[in-house]
């Protein structure tokens, strides 16, 4: 297609997705699955109070949503103590990311980030011609000393964590958070991705102070409150890069019966709590079932345990495969050593008693395709 | 804030957006608007079956939207007797168009438009650094020809007609588009926005040729299928330019409940019919309207009428304030000398009788106020 003049950055662009939908994999298969426990979804939620207000909403879909997302900032403002100044609605955290970095990095610029977090971000750094360079995972928990080290040593940009961390599940504690905060090289945004912040333990976070210029956090309904096909999440940071947002996003890209429901779930914090309690015990179940297999559950601050297989990557992927083939969703880890794990979303008790029922017999077909990875 | 290393290009870029929202006026005046006629929504939709399928999914608003969307665009496929690897789902008109222009516009490249026409697409231009070359209108109409020499003498990358055409409710024919297409230069694309075609004339689009990669077409929900709040546009185009999509959009933007609305409203063309003659009543409405206060409304084929103030920007402007003050949102063009008109959307019977009612005091009012323009 050579008539096709795409910009040399964007000629240079894998083809390659972060990540393919279980759809696509069922699409595959031609069988659905039994169990979707692979994306970190919330299969308790949304709370009734919430499935209302956005069937009230899809009433007045025909109304484009508020570009401003006046009423959810102001209550989410109001919910954090801070100024709706400082927060920036968007399409899911995904959304917001690929903004962020649209804002801070081009061709040539340096981020950091740790090898196998998000793929998600990686994917927008490549995609607005940044460079990533990566430390390494230390026990299974990222390396905020090193991604520090790391920011000054490459002159980044931007750093990015996740505390709570996806893909292991693993968490520091917010004195450890606010150091690296302190540490961090003039001029380089820490990117404080906080998804799975509702299961965490408390005084997992750092205090937060919004006008910091030196971290920007994101946050999301997708997650504790069960919404991931809402496509609502938010920034924190400080007011002029929360303005600078309005330079670059799609200011009409909000869904009217998104910002309803994550309005009506933000006034909703009975069924969070509630919610927050299933997957713990939830959560709870999954560390059983794993180690019933001879899995080690790894601890974990969110809503999915990933479980250390104890081979290598060659086998957990075959597991993974196997776990499909019976019609449970799964994922797992990318790079090496994360890779020896398996990731399972908690979720109801069905699904849960389906991955119990499931495991066994692809752990013994895994370990049979595998013998070389024993 | 000195510590934030924006892009050169995102430091350059203005605090501007390109339209201010109805809920962010009525925030302003402290009054909500009676009668919502200035962003070309449709009140009139969505039908009952699309509703009830969009509160039925918001019940599975906890999992994430399929990224490929793939449901849908298989329907839409077959709707359009073409295949699915021809169309690219996307949040919106505004984000499809946001993702094209970065696909093919890098900074310094060209791109040619009419003077006054759609702001967004001229938004997501200036955001990827990318040259705007105008041409103006002809009577009110978006100029093929010139357009077309533009593109050759700037060399442009990208050349934007929309049609019809948004803001004047003007068309041309098929055969005019045509050979608009076929005199393009070598390796400019032309983006047609069609928002609006479902209210025009037969004979309005030219035929659909998905592979030629000499354009792409831009289609919605918001306008006809009165789905604006739902965020659901999509592109038809060349295989591997709609490929090229994936290497920047985001996977995961789709809302769920909005992907099964489209889905179901695209299932109801007995509704889509039934609207498209509702707008139809309302738009010899809003030309009655108008002749009876002594505006000249411009031939329409859009669920929006145009219509002619006779005097300058500045009157326009006053009465389009004027009207807000009586609680009648509407807005009008930005560019002289188009600016002489307001733009009132078509809609239901008590929208169309309270503008009725507003229309000869603002009239007056914006006559008193504004003595200067006459």
């Amino acid at each position: 297609m050579d008539k096709l003049r795409f910009t040399p950055l964007v000629a240079a662009l894998p083809a390659s997705v972060p990540f393919v939908g279980p759809e696509t994999q069922q699409r595959v298969s031609g069988k659905p699955f039994e169990a979707r426990l692979g994306a970190n979804e919330n299969g308790f939620g949304p709370g009734p109070k919430t499935i209302a207000a956005m069937q009230q909403a899809a009433t007045e879909t025909w109304m484009y949503g508020d570009p401003e997302s006046h009423d959810l900032r102001t209550a989410l403002a109001a919910h954090h103590g801070i100024a709706a100044e400082n927060i920036m609605v968007g399409e899911g955290i995904d959304g917001l990311l690929g903004y962020l970095v649209r804002l801070l990095v081009g061709p040539g610029d340096k981020v950091v980030t740790s090898a196998g977090a998000y793929p998600t971000f990686n994917y927008h750094v490549a995609g607005f011609g940044g460079e990533l360079v990566t430390v390494p995972y230390v026990n299974d928990h990222e390396d905020p000393d090193a991604l520090v080290a790391k920011a000054k040593e490459a002159e980044a940009k931007l750093v990015y964590i996740a505390n709570p961390d996806n893909p292991m599940g693993s968490w520091h504690d917010a004195d450890t958070l606010q150091r690296m905060i302190n540490n961090l090289p003039e001029g380089c945004l820490l990117v404080l991705d906080e998804a799975y912040l509702d299961f965490a333990p408390d005084n997992t976070a750092p205090a937060l102070h919004p006008d910091d210029t030196r971290l920007i956090r994101m946050r999301t309904f997708s997650k504790a409150y069960g919404m991931a096909g809402a496509r609502v999440g938010y920034a924190i940071g400080a007011r002029d890069l929360i303005s600078a947002f309005n330079k670059v996003r799609n200011h009409f890209g909000m869904c009217r019966v998104s910002q309803a429901g994550a309005l009506a779930a933000l006034g909703d914090q009975a069924w969070l709590q509630e919610c927050l309690a299933k997957v713990e015990a939830s959560r709870n179940q999954l560390n059983a079932i794993a180690r019933d297999n001879g899995l080690v559950p790894l601890p974990s601050a969110t809503n999915f345990v990933t479980m250390d297989c104890g081979r290598d990557g060659d086998f957990a992927r075959k597991l993974v495969q196997e776990l499909g083939k019976l019609g449970i969703f799964v994922r797992m880890p990318f790079v090496a050593p994360q890779d020896r794990c398996i990731r399972v979303s908690c979720g109801p008790a069905r699904e849960m008693e389906l991955f119990a029922a499931a495991l066994p017999a692809a752990l013994k077909a895994a370990a049979a395709n595998a013998p070389q990875s024993v």
